[in-house]
């Protein structure tokens, strides 16, 4: 099924309301394409134009309000949302404002109130910064402060639903993965690798692949961001592909290690195993009640030693509706985890060759009653060879 | 060539600073993907994730600076920029916050100085908003402004070599649009249709494929952003496809309207007709001099015979490092066009069905010299009728 039921957004509702009690706040202002579809449901890519802005208010109580612009009116309609108010965007003079101020009005019951903002790490307010000076303008006496980090907490808790879609995404990114010797062989170039391996994705079913980065070298890779280009593959080479693969709006976001023609020099198929020892360690400690600093320190161990030297500076994080999400599996991170959250394990190693290259192995996981379970197909503790002389 | 040479840089930044100097500015501050990337060349898809902030300052005078994650270390390496400051990210206590402000202090010679920072319309503040908070309290004495629209402005106006680039990606969503019959017939669900086009853009030599929208119907479509569903393709039925595909970091933006199996209805035809002519009205009212408001008013005398009444708000809009740039044609919008502004015209039209059902015509043109000249391979005056029976 596409989508979610009713049910589904009324439940998060509730949970965020509940939540925003205990925080002192009247209402929730959310902007982002994750904040805004997390509640209503509104799946679209028109998000890539940045020109038009998007609010939803959650309300202390009842159901929430969306204040858009006027092209999104059919596709919110389709939502379980209702109560939908539009302008006809853009609008130099007042792009939204005022119809944004006056509603606040009306949930409020004045001009004051606490709204809270998503503000911490991994967020960010979409909206031009002089609509949200105009909007703190137009009200003074309205304080416009942090949510407390209510809708991230909210988020990163899956439900069922959601656990089944990134299950999907990583289903359709594993056979991907599983084809990859249809588009990767010695003398393939990154460039085309990358484009290769979108198709692929696609080919199995989907939506779009926002997120493809790798490597390529004897002794790993010194960039794991890089974009595509014109390096080509060479025999015993390890090769890296990690991507964001969104099947109806959820993400798998995992990658696999590679070589063509011949395995890698050992010291890299040693790294490689290490590596995958360290996911080992994580999906051990990855339990209700552990923290994310626990899963770090149990990766860290296997790979440093328990030095905490990677430059990559965390060895995972949250999934879902976006890529990347809070929390980070870093050794400040102490958030206890809770069954439903959906995490990626991403240790990363030095391979020794003195030239700081790398490799990074990264799966996903979700956070069961007992302990963990995992979403995505496991890569074996090899490196695999394609085409093999 | 990938990418551009340092000099395309350096004119940029000088382009920045002798802004700044008029706007009363003693630096620039950005935080997106698009402004980073027009200052730095830095190019990589890693902004999908939101986890991590980049920082980048313009000086009054001198080099731009980089304040960014340990992990953009060596890409941001690559580029032009020669003074880049790093830290180990994500850092739940201080995200970079303090090495942005020490920066800040250092090019602006004390913990004074007026920031301008991009706050128009399609601009946000990636940034956490406790970490700007947090950046604004470490020295109360500095002014946090907006950039007075300076960034936005030096980004509408495209070098020879990004018009180049805007013109290659053009061509490429061209040859995918010429072969889609390869992936379209009768039958065809939408959400094959969406794949299938992205692996068509893919194998004509997209990098990424971030945006697709469309729709079917007898009599047009009621909404142009939704996702893929499972409607099937009827024959005589219109199919719009509309698509952002990225080449080398630059956007190509436009729509083709087909029909499979036979023509679409007379009235519909009709309608297309229409939006064709007023694609050529906006593309002659198109030349230095003439005001983003002309170009709404010449294509909306064709569709609307001047009523102003289409419900997509606007009828064309800037293209090049983002799907969609300022300016937006709408009757507000009286900035003057320049030599090298690439420009979307993309106006709509009621197909009077009754339904509220339209049309979307979309082409991408540069203005030149004299006048304007066409970036895709423009549509002929009718619909493309695939598979004819």
């Amino acid at each position: 099924m596409r989508g979610f039921e009713p049910t589904e957004f009324a439940a998060r509702t509730q949970r965020l309301q509940s939540s925003m009690a205990a925080e002192g706040l009247d209402a929730i202002l959310v902007t982002t394409e994750a904040d805004v579809r997390y509640i209503t449901g509104f799946l679209t890519r028109f998000w890539e134009s940045p020109s038009r802005a998007w609010y939803v208010i959650v309300p202390a109580s009842g159901n929430p309000i969306a204040v858009i612009p006027s092209i999104g009116a059919a596709l919110m309609g389709t939502t379980w949302v209702e109560d939908i108010r539009t302008w006809r965007a853009p609008d130099l003079q007042d792009d939204g404002v005022s119809l944004l101020s006056s509603t606040l009005d009306e949930v409020l019951g004045g001009s004051g109130g606490r709204v809270g903002l998503p503000a911490g790490h991994e967020t960010n307010l979409r909206m031009p910064l002089q609509d949200f000076w105009a909007l703190q303008a137009l009200r003074p006496e309205r304080a416009f402060v942090s949510d407390g980090n209510i809708v991230r907490s909210a988020r990163s808790v899956k439900s069922g639903a959601e656990i089944e879609k990134i299950r999907h995404s990583c289903a359709v990114t594993g056979r991907a993965f599983d084809r990859l010797g249809e588009v990767l062989t010695v003398g393939t170039t990154m460039a085309q690798l990358y484009r290769g391996f979108q198709q692929l994705c696609l080919d199995e079913g989907a939506d779009f692949v926002t997120y493809v980065a790798g490597g390529t070298g004897a002794w790993g890779y010194g960039d794991i961001i890089a974009p595509a280009d014109g390096t080509v593959v060479a025999a015993g080479n390890v090769v890296m592909l990690d991507t964001g693969v969104i099947v109806d709006g959820y993400f798998a976001d995992f990658d696999r290690n590679f070589s063509v023609g011949k395995p890698p020099r050992q010291d890299v198929q040693d790294a490689f195993a290490r590596l995958w020892e360290a996911t080992d360690a994580g999906f051990a400690a990855a339990k209700p009640g552990a923290r994310a600093s626990d899963l770090f320190a149990a990766m860290d161990q296997v790979v440093t030693g328990g030095k905490n030297s990677a430059d990559t500076g965390r060895f995972g994080h949250g999934l879902g509706l976006q890529l990347t999400e809070w929390p980070s599996l870093i050794p400040d991170e102490h958030v206890e985890l809770t069954p439903g959250m959906v995490l990626t394990l991403e240790p990363s190693i030095d391979t020794g060759g003195g030239q700081g290259d790398i490799l990074v192995h990264e799966e996903n996981i979700v956070i069961t009653e007992t302990g963990a379970a995992w979403l995505t197909p496991r890569s074996g503790p090899e490196i695999r060879v394609l085409h093999p002389a």
